[in-house]
C-alpha cells in the first residue's frame, strides 16, 4: 500500500496581517511547514499555528527563509554560507521554542522561497543549508526537490531527504516546475490535482504538460494554501488518494 | 566554602558593529548572557560568541530583550502577556538553535534592559517571562534580582532561581540599584568592586552607598562587559573572591 | 455653508500582506492619511497610494506612527522627545519624496495609533510631534484631536489644526470615543453615522450614546477604511452631508 | 584654477553602536553622504549627522542603500525597478525631513554599496537609481562612477553627475578599483594618498598600481572616514591640494 504524506506552507500572517485560509487549509494535510518569523510570521502568529497543527493532528515543520519581511522572502539575498547556516539554525531553533510552549515538536524542515530556490542551484548555499539543519537536529527530515543541489547536499549530510512533489502545480515536459508567469502555473481544477497526485503517489511519476510521465520518488506532495481553490483542490486530492488506497502519514511516520 | 557565579552580558554587537570587550571579559566569568537577535546579536554574532564562551568554559544563557535593535531594548513596549511569552520562547529558542550548531546547550536564562525593568515591578509582564522560560525548558535557571515580581513569579512557575548581584553597580540605602542618571552609579575602581563582590559571596549580603549591610541571597554577580574598566574591575573581583576562598561555578554546577 | 472635509487612513498593506480597501474609500473621502512605512505601508506600497490618491482627487497627508511593524503601531513604545521629532520628520520626508516620484505634495499629517494616544495625554510627547511636523515644513496642517495636548502644541506652534470627529464612532456622555473594547464602539448602520456627520457639520456638535450634544469645531471627520461597513457607512454619510448642503473640500483648500 | 569636491559617507552609527570618526572626518571634507536609515544611520543619528556637517561647512547628499541593516548594504539583493526607485525615493525624502528640522538642505546623492555596485553594471537598477533620484528633485547632483551604467543612466535622465574618484584606494591597470580582497587595496599611507589626489585634481588622472596615467574627470573624491588612518590620510591630501592651488567646494558650488 503505497504511502506519502501531504505538507502545506501555514503561519504566513503576520503581526495584524492576514494571509492563507490556515484553519481550512490544516485538515486537509498531514505536515505544516511553519514560518518562522523572517520572511513571515511572527512568535505569536507561530504559537498559534503550532497549537492550530496540533489540534489536527498535524506534524510540525519550520519554514526557514531569508530575512525579508517586506518582500516574504521572494528576494535574493546574497549571504555567505556561515551566514546562511546560523540564520537556519535560528529560525528552526526559535520554531521549536515556540512549539515547546504549546508541547510541540518539530520534526521537519522545508526551505521557503529564494532561498530555496537559490539552494537549489547553488551547491555553497545547498551545504550551508544542510549544516544549518544537521547542526540543530540531525533527525530532521528534509523535505526538497529529488535532483536538486539541495537534495545532494541533504544526503551528502546524512539528513533523512523527503522528495517533494506539487499537487497543484504545472510541470513542464524537462520535470521542473511551470514557471508562475504563466498562467497555467498552478492547477486550480480538482479533479486535475486530483489526477496528479494520485499519479505520484500510485505510479510515481510526474505527469508533465504534454502528459510525459517522468519517474520521480516523492514522499510529501506540497499543497498552495494561499490559493483561493486550495480547499477545494486539496480536498479532491485528499479524497482521490484515499480512495486509490493511498495511506496519509506525518513525516515522521514514513521511512526514508 | 562559599560558592558563587559571575555573569556578564555578551554578544552585544550586531552586523558590523562592535559592542563590548567579549574576548577580554570571557575569561573572567562563568556564564555568559548571549544578545538573542531581538535587541543585540545576529545569527553569525551568536554563533561566534557562543563558541567563544565554550571555548572559555562559560556556561551558556540566553538573554531576551524586546523587539527593538534601534533602542538596544532600552524603551519599554507595551506588549500582551501571550506577545511576550511568545516572544520569550522564540528568542530563547533561537539561541539554542544556533548554539547546537556549536554543540552547546543554553542552560540559563537573564531577561535585559527594559523588558527586565518592567518585568521586575508589573507581575502580569514577569508571570508571562516566567511563562515563556518555562514554556521551553523548566531546568533553565532563571537570573533575577531577588525581590522582584519576575522572582516571584519565578517561584511560582517552580523554576530554579539565581539570585543576582552587580559587582560593579553602586546600591541606594533601600537595598535598590543607584540609578545610571547619577555619577557614580558604577564602580571603576578595582577595590572598591572587589570588596563589594566579598561582602556579597562570603558574608551574604548587600552593601549600600552608606555603608550600610542588607542580607541578600546573591548566586550570580553581574559584571558589564561594556564598561572600559570592565577587565580591571573584573579582574580584582575574580581575584579576591578567589583569594577569600570563594568558588566560582557555572550556574549548572550550583544547587538553588 | 458649511464646509468640512473626510479624511481616512489608507495604505495599510505592508509587502505581500494587503489591509483595507483602499480602492473602494477613495471616492468617499477628501484627503488621505497615508502610512509612511513604520507601522504599515513600504515604499512601494506608498508610491500606489499616492497615485490612487491624486487620481480620487484626494489631497495626501503623513501618518506617522511608532517604529512597530509587528504591532502596526498600536503598542505604546518609550522613546524621548528628540528620537520622537525626528521618528516623525524621518516618516513625513519620506512620503514627501515618494509622493514627489508621483508628483505630488504633502500637504497635512495625522499621527497614528498608540503614537497618537499617548501624544494626546503626555505634553512632553505632543510637544514633540509638533516640532516634529513643523520642523519639515510649517505648512502642514495637523489633523488631530479638539481639546488634547497635542492640540495645545500644535497651536503653540503655530501650526494650523484641524479639529478632528469622527463619523463612524460611539461618543460617551464624557466627548470622548466609547472604547473599542465595548460591542457598539464602531457604527455599521449607515443611518446613524450619516446622522451623526451631519450633526458635526452643521450643527457643531458631538452626538454621544445618550443623545448629549456636546459643541465641537470639527473641520475633518474620520472614516474607517478597514471596517467591511465602510464603503457604505461612508457613502451614506457622504451623501447626507452633500443632501445637507454641505461642501467637502480637500485640507489645503479650507481655512483654519 | 582646478576645482575639486571631497566627499565622505557619514553617520553610519546605529541606535546605540558608533562607527566611523564623524567628527573627526567633517573638518576634512566639502560634502557628506549620510546614510538614510535602511544600511546604516537612524532618525537620531541622522539630525546629529546634519548639525554637525552644517556646523562644519558641509554640504549634505543621501546615501541610500538596500534594506539591511544586519548586512550594512553589503550584500546584493535582488528588488525590481520598481522596487528600487521608490526605496530610493523614499530614504531620500527622509532625510530632506530630518534635514529640514535643522534648517538644512540636501544638495547632492551617492549610492551606497552593493546598490551602487549593481547599479553600476546592470542598466535596469541604474535607470531605477536614476529615476529614483530625478523624481524626488531633478536639482539633485548624483556622485557616482564615471564610465559605470549608472553614470549613462544619470547623464540620460539628464541629472547633473559628479564623477568620482578615490583618494585612498588602489586603481588596477584598467582603472577599476583594486578589489577589498587585496591587502594593498586601501592607501594607508599619507603622502601616496596626497600624490594621488593632486593628480586627479590637476592632471585629470587616475594613477594606477603600475603608474599608468588614465584620463578620468573627477569632480569629487571619496575619502574612506571609517579607516583608522582617515584622519592622517585626508588632513595630507587636502593640504597637498590646497599647497597644488585647488580650490576645494561644496557640490553644489562647483559646474558640472
Amino acid at each position: 500500500m503505497p504511502v506519502v504524506n501531504i505538507n502545506a506552507d501555514i503561519g504566513e500572517s503576520f503581526g495584524t496581517w492576514e494571509k492563507g485560509d490556515d484553519a481550512g487549509v490544516m485538515p486537509l494535510i498531514n505536515s505544516a511547514n511553519i514560518a518562522c518569523g523572517f520572511h513571515a510570521g511572527d512568535p505569536s502568529v507561530m504559537r498559534t499555528t503550532v497549537e492550530l497543527a496540533m489540534h489536527h493532528g498535524v506534524t510540525l515543520g519550520a519554514h526557514p527563509g531569508y530575512p525579508d519581511i517586506q518582500g516574504f522572502g521572494r528576494r535574493p539575498i546574497r549571504m555567505s554560507g556561515r551566514e546562511i547556516e546560523n540564520m537556519v539554525a535560528y529560525q528552526i531553533g526559535a520554531l521549536m521554542g515556540v512549539a515547546a510552549m504549546a508541547g510541540g515538536r518539530i520534526t521537519h524542515v522545508k526551505v521557503h522561497g529564494a532561498l530555496s530556490n537559490v539552494g537549489a542551484v547553488e551547491a555553497d548555499v545547498a551545504a550551508a543549508l544542510a549544516r544549518g539543519i544537521k547542526g540543530v537536529d540531525r533527525e530532521l527530515i528534509h523535505v526538497c526537490l529529488a535532483g536538486s543541489r539541495m537534495a545532494d547536499a541533504t544526503r551528502q549530510a546524512g539528513l533523512r531527504l523527503a522528495g517533494e512533489g506539487f499537487i497543484d502545480r504545472m510541470y513542464d515536459e524537462d520535470g521542473n516546475l511551470t514557471s508562475r508567469q504563466n498562467r497555467d502555473a498552478v492547477h486550480h481544477d480538482p479533479a486535475v490535482a486530483a489526477a496528479q497526485a494520485v499519479a505520484m503517489a500510485v505510479d510515481g511519476v510526474i505527469v508533465t504538460r504534454e502528459g510525459r510521465r517522468i519517474p520521480a520518488e516523492i514522499h510529501s506532495m506540497c499543497l498552495h494554501g494561499d490559493e483561493p481553490t486550495a480547499q477545494a483542490v486539496g480536498g479532491a486530492a485528499r479524497q482521490a488518494l484515499l480512495d486509490a488506497g493511498v495511506e496519509l502519514r506525518g513525516l515522521p511516520e514514513m521511512t526514508f
